[in-house]
């Protein structure tokens, strides 16, 4: 048996991995290990692969034999190359010790710096570096990280006090500071921290009930295992719900050589993205502090610095760029940038610490972007022949584009109000909603049907599932890299971060404005302009984003690869014109019945009551009779409006007893119609009544037992073509049963067809009126019998709302009551109404198309149902063979790139 | 190519067919070649194929070309054998025409006889047999069956004067032998039945627009054609649907030498039985007519006589057998009964004629029974080894077990009443119901739910759908051969035929009885005796069959080759001993909730109404805590009541809502106990309202929204289980998670599960609680992924009633409203709720048991929907390899005896 390898060496020389191991190594691993190919100033370390995460809980969370030895030995050639050794009393290296799953979970896992700080340690590194302030400092943040992360977290223990080791070392702290009247860290001086250092480890051993380790090792493996732990931490098992990764991919660990931006004057940390990461713009674009450690930028506790002249702002124009204050070290970093785009030929996100005036790299990554620097970043590489035509349209994530479709505040209107407060434009488009204080009470609202705006002082990851709730995020610390910057980008949320003025108090559930009397209230109305980083007081009137030349262009381009159709749902001529604007090819769904909704619904509304109240046969033919004109209506001036494209129309799909009436007015107008007592009508319409509608008298059912529902509606739709047809347009019905269970119900409605075709062909004087006849796929039998359902039905459409209803035994109506409680405990990776389900509804799709095919060939199969437009779902369906997607208007252009997106993919396989 | 058989000639010598035939031959066909094999005494004929009448019906109803040449070539060898000639005019061969399934499907379909007569052939046929009156009697019969048969209902004209052609004719006979003073048909003259003719003949004209052919070759093919179109009519499709044959099976014709009954008095006909069909004695038992056609003694229209003395009853008793009248021909028949019953091993229901003085065997073929009868009859041919016994197993149809339970009549009660009139016992049992006069009456009634008795003059196949929604038949004419009869033994429905007491006016929805002023109205109740043929005013007390020692001999028999378990589904300590009496071998479903409705359930009910409404965990706690202890109790008595067997415990499957108070009274009284508002319960009560309960919050859903709920159920199974322990008993509980579609909802049940597990064995003091952990398969995605859920699951239960539901979409509470409409336009063969859908459910089970089993090879599969009692869904289960099927105790029987049967047939594969 080989033996498996499980630690991959990172460094100047002897570089094991690669940026094509992100499976193994996780993303962070790959690049750092791609970075020393490329020969720039990387801390040596060595990465743990995923593979040994995955082992770790296998295992019942132990580390598997032999990786400690493989680790003693990559430790070794990084202490030979960085010459400093770990755990040496006289020149003692120190590590970090991080995540790095596959995907980027950016501030989802724990990570452990300064590691190997000890009694053993202490006084050499004071006497090497000559700075024990600096020493105790860093003692002081290992004691706080490792207690909060490594003894808390990963052991599971309960929070001591009900707050946390972190909160009450934090208050500790403060009492510190406040005893000695210090304001800021700065003024503590090396005693002070030592002596911290001592409080911190009594504290911890009374609060946890166990000793801060003073061994190095211990402190190695702890960290470790903590970060291993902290893949299932709660907060990162809810954001992979959210983005859809898989539990089993594991996290890799990196264990690296520390190096120190808090070394002084000399030394800085920063972050930056090679292009402007909110517009695409190709300036490099970042932020850093002097005499800090990385997580001093990331956490908005202070205030960054711009990194070049070229990207000040308003904000952070009074602070000196590195451009300025350290020209040389700028343009080192600045030639790393080109030779990173080069090499990983996107726009990439990087760390660096400079320690006394030296450079390290301490990562690289595909930046996240706006769905406007998505566009652009993709275009401009295309021009500049970075990348190719199908790899730029495998740039842009389709769910993106509804960014860039998203709504903005109307600029006419926007120039009458004063913004109340200013931020940094994190987060693109505008929002309008309540303002709620905390993550939970944005999600409760959101829940009951608030549209809600989230304020926070700074966001951290325990917000997550707030932020998705909220329809925008508005902060008042922070710069374009804090936490909800990236979260909020990468989900194309509205977001603007570090709006200094406001002082927020969470727990009044309220919000100063400095500088005025204003006051935000929990429940105010505000608006946010995303993209320009203003706060406005009240709702402003927004608009649609307008057309945008690039994002025609992409779009092409996108279609040239694109070999699925894309269909939109649309029941009127508007609907079917904005669809037609945003690139559809066709109705795939028109529902009858939404004519009987909303405005200028009312005349055939009362119609439908009367046919649906009717007694008899005779009374309901002519209920139907005066119907008739309306639907043909309707269906006539749809068709007219996608001339010459087909056009799906499903038969009446809801239970009738939707339709009844309920107000007594509205009874009785149905009751003087029929020259029935209102009694009647009540009488009537409670037998309407179904226990589960859902799963009651609707669709074809209805039709088989009323024929002449299905009748009129035939019928309008041939008189509807052949009138077109004479007008010298070119109709395409497709006539499509919902709700089938078996090919008996096509079969019967199919008898009805034919009849009425003859019929209105020889009333018309038309010889042949082009349609197609099918049914919608929604009852999990229809999928079982699909060999059979093909041998009458010439097209199928997948239903999948009603088909994951039945699969899942889930009624839409109610999931409220429980879908949380699914999604909370990870027992549903994603509500299955908004994605397809392809382990479980997947597979009936999977064997209809099969089943289908095998009886008819030519066989069209689309699908209708809400997930049409989702992209994970649009690509299963090109997997499948599908000819086309449908979905909503505005969702056409998500739908066109997905599919071309697949198709793409599917061609590189 | 080779040529297609498509005729088979059957008769002296020469015969082509056999009775290993059926299925192309259908079952008349293949017996009367068998007959003709065994040298009996058969009118020489032939058989056109059932394949041919699906040929027909694919050529757009066209015979297939060269059919009729071999029909000319068959029909020369009869005409040699009768030494007759079709269509000659000095010695006319006259022929019948006859339907033939693979199954009967007694007067289901249409025959015509007398084909031949004409003008070309009748002075011939009157010179030949010196009998004028005789021919011109047999024209007007052939006249009134062709008009009815082949130019009305085989052209699918409308009824002629909305009556049809058949009541115009009658009408016109009776209207002459009125004018003339007739009363019967036998005044009426050889001139007057020629009259007849001609009038008959115009009227045909007038009424359908087209001539009476009097071509014999027309008369023939136009015969043949209409058996075939009759396979399609209406009640025939309705009786195949009832029955569930295939509609593809298609019929056979038989074409066959007309012999006449109807000669004189040394003529007769008559239908027997070899044995008892109501009782199963070894007698032969039939009836006659002399002088008379077939149709005239299972129409009813005259009492018929019995066959022999040992048979006559009080209604016939007065009448001459045939042993007296025809010592010599009883003789004959006698013997031929004791021949056919060695050669078919089976008791056998045959036709035959007398044509002046000479026997002819017209048919002869498999007869129905009662399930006494049925028993007996088996068990009386082991006994005589002309079978062995798993062709006695297979002698009873399951369904008929049902009868051998039936009701009775309590005899010491029944003592005690006063028949209002006898009839004969046609049908086993006891019904007590409302009465109805006609068919549609008794559908619509049985509809909403009432118990009806359907009187009828005579029934007939119209009537078909109304006896079957009838809980018993009542007939005032009529023998134990007539259509009523046969009919209700088919089913095993309690039925009395012959009450010649009654005057029935349909019309006036009441019945006289003669002798009394009695007068029975509709809405009446009535109680029938099926078994003595007894009919009762009122409501008489119904009691179970008692043990029968036959019985049981024959059900230990049926186990010796079953290898399916049986089990029960049962609630309580009763039901679980009246399903061990029956033979169940455990409870394959205990439903936790029906602890909260009926007798006894005050408190429970109230105590879960208190856990429902409950705010807060602490409140629901509390509430559970008090449940607990009626939990534990019902489980632990039931399981004492199993001991030794398996108990399967369903946990809490029913949506919370369905059992929050109603009234005033019972909110307040949970309203007082929670310490809140009675509009605080209300309001809480309506936030569990459900737009689809059915797929709602419940099942599991429940458990991972409050999983204390669970944790008490799992609780009180284990405490129980480990009390009874205590005790020295054996118990085996199965704790089985419903409505669950993802392996997680069993996972994390499952942990609850095993805390539980290690508490209550800590806490008791036992090493070890025997059990099982498993799931009910019921929600088509937990099918789909039966591989995933057999990871947790140490069990799968289908239950098929929740999996119909979702599979086809269809709400059981709602389906009233039409499934009629679905049954009725032949859509579905069956209530999918009554018998498993093979075809679409069918295959989410085969799937599951796949899946489940590739994961976990010992996986135990049973089954607990209502389906499990169906003797079709049993084989069902046993060919997909379940370990048991669990039903209601009363069909514990009928699931034993089809999975015996089940097992025997695969066996024989």
């Amino acid at each position: 048996m080989s033996k498996v390898k499980r630690v991959y060496f990172f460094g100047e020389k002897g570089t094991e991995g690669n940026a094509g191991m992100r499976n193994l190594l996780g993303g962070k691993g790959a690049n750092l290990a791609e970075m020393c190919l490329l020969g720039l100033p990387v801390p040596a370390g060595f990465t743990i692969t995923t593979d040994t995460c995955t082992e770790y809980y296998s295992a019942n969370n132990n580390l598997p034999d032999g990786l400690i030895d493989e680790m003693k030995d990559a430790l070794r050639r990084a202490e030979e190359l960085m010459g400093m050794k770990y755990d040496d009393p006289e020149n003692p290296l120190l590590l970090s010790c991080r995540s790095g799953a596959r995907d980027s979970m950016p501030g989802m896992m724990d990570t452990v710096l300064n590691i190997g700080l000890s009694s053993n340690t202490i006084p050499g590194l004071i006497k090497k570096t000559g700075n024990s302030r600096f020493v105790w400092d860093s003692y002081r943040r290992l004691i706080m990280m490792y207690a909060d992360v490594v003894m808390e977290k990963a052991e599971g223990i309960e929070p001591p006090r009900g707050i946390g080791i972190r909160r009450i070392l934090d208050e500790l702290f403060d009492e510190y500071k406040h005893s000695r009247g210090f304001k800021t860290d700065t003024e503590l001086s090396s005693e002070d921290l030592e002596k911290i250092s001592v409080l911190f480890k009594e504290e911890i051993k009374e609060a946890i009930g166990k000793e801060f380790p003073d061994d190095a090792q211990e402190q190695l493996i702890g960290s470790i295992k903590a970060v291993f732990k902290s893949w299932n931490g709660k907060k990162a098992v809810s954001y992979r719900r959210i983005e859809g990764i898989p539990d089993e991919w594991g996290t890799a660990v990196n264990v690296q050589a520390m190096v120190f931006g808090n070394m002084g004057d000399s030394s800085a940390t920063g972050v930056a993205f090679t292009r402007n990461p909110a517009t695409g713009e190709n300036l490099f674009y970042g932020e850093w502090l002097i005499n800090a450690q990385g997580e001093d930028v990331v956490a908005g506790t202070r205030t960054p610095s711009p990194l070049n002249n070229a990207t000040k702002n308003e904000q952070n124009k009074h602070l000196q760029s590195m451009e300025e204050l350290m020209p040389e070290i700028y343009r080192e970093l600045s030639s790393i940038r080109d030779r990173l785009e080069q090499s990983f030929l996107d726009m990439q996100d990087i760390e660096f610490t400079i320690q006394e005036g030296k450079l390290y790299m301490l990562q690289s990554r595909a930046g996240k972007r706006t769905g406007t620097a998505a566009l652009n970043i993709a275009m401009d590489m295309l021009d500049e022949k970075l990348i190719d035509e199908k790899t730029a349209v495998l740039r842009i994530n389709p769910v993106q584009l509804d960014e860039l479709l998203h709504p903005i505040c109307d600029p006419e209107e926007e120039v009458k109000y004063n913004a109340v407060c200013e931020g940094l434009p994190a987060g693109p488009g505008a929002a309008c909603g309540k303002i709620v204080f905390t993550a939970e009470d944005a999600v409760a609202w959101a829940r009951r049907g608030e549209k809600v705006i989230l304020l926070r002082e700074e966001t951290n990851p325990e917000d997550v599932e707030g932020m998705r709730a909220a329809e925008g995020i508005l902060t008042a610390r922070g710069g374009m890299t804090s936490h909800a910057a990236l979260v909020a980008r990468g989900w194309g949320k509205c977001c603007v971060v570090g709006a200094g003025a406001l002082t927020v108090d969470s727990n009044g559930k309220r919000a100063k404005v400095a500088g005025s009397d204003k006051e935000i209230r929990e429940g105010d109305i505000v608006t946010l302009n995303g993209t320009r980083g203003l706060v406005y007081d009240g709702e402003l009137p927004l608009m649609d984003a307008t057309e945008n030349p690039r994002f025609q262009e992409f779009m092409t381009m996108a279609d040239k690869y694109r070999t699925m159709g894309v269909r939109t749902n649309a029941d009127t001529p508007e609907d079917s014109r904005t669809a037609l604007g945003f690139g559809a090819e066709g109705i795939g769904l028109f529902r009858t019945e939404h004519m009987f909704y909303g405005q200028g619904a009312e005349k055939p509304l009362f119609l439908l009551r009367k046919m649906i109240l009717s007694a008899d046969i005779d009374e309901r033919q002519g209920a139907l009779d005066e119907l008739s004109i309306y639907v043909k209506r309707d269906i006539k001036s749809t068709m007219e409006a996608m001339d010459g494209l087909p056009v799906t129309f499903r038969l009446l799909d809801p239970p009738l007893h939707e339709f009844v009436p309920v107000s007594r007015e509205k009874q009785e107008e149905v009751a003087d119609a029929l020259g029935v007592s209102v009694e009647d009508v009540v009488k009537r319409s409670e037998a309407l009544h179904e226990s589960n509608p859902m799963m009651g008298h609707r669709g074809v059912r209805l039709g088989v037992t009323y024929p002449e529902i299905s009748e009129m509606q035939i019928r309008a739709i041939f008189e509807a073509a052949a009138e077109l047809m004479a007008e010298g347009k070119s109709p395409m019905p497709e006539i499509m049963v919902p709700v089938t269970c078996d090919v008996s119900e096509l079969d019967i409605t199919k008898e009805i067809t034919d009849r009425i075709y003859r019929e209105v062909c020889s009333g018309k004087g038309v010889d042949e009126i082009p349609y197609l006849y099918g049914t919608m796929i929604e009852i999990p039998r229809a999928t079982l019998l699909a060999d059979r359902m093909a041998k009458t039905a010439q097209f199928f459409s997948f239903g999948t709302n009603d088909l994951t209803q039945m699969t899942y035994g889930f009624s839409r109506d109610d999931i409220g009551g429980f879908l949380h409680d699914y999604l909370d405990k990870n027992i549903l990776a994603a509500d299955p109404f908004q994605t397809i389900d392809q382990d479980g509804v997947g597979q009936l799709i999977t064997m209809s198309v099969e089943k289908g095919r095998r009886t008819r060939p030519e066989l069209k199969i689309g699908i209708c149902g809400e997930q049409g437009g989702d992209p994970s779902s649009v690509e299963f369906c090109f997997r499948n063979g599908l000819d086309y997607v449908s979905c909503s208007p505005f969702r056409v252009p998500i739908a066109r790139l997905a599919a071309a997106q697949a198709a793409i993919k599917g061609s590189e396989k």
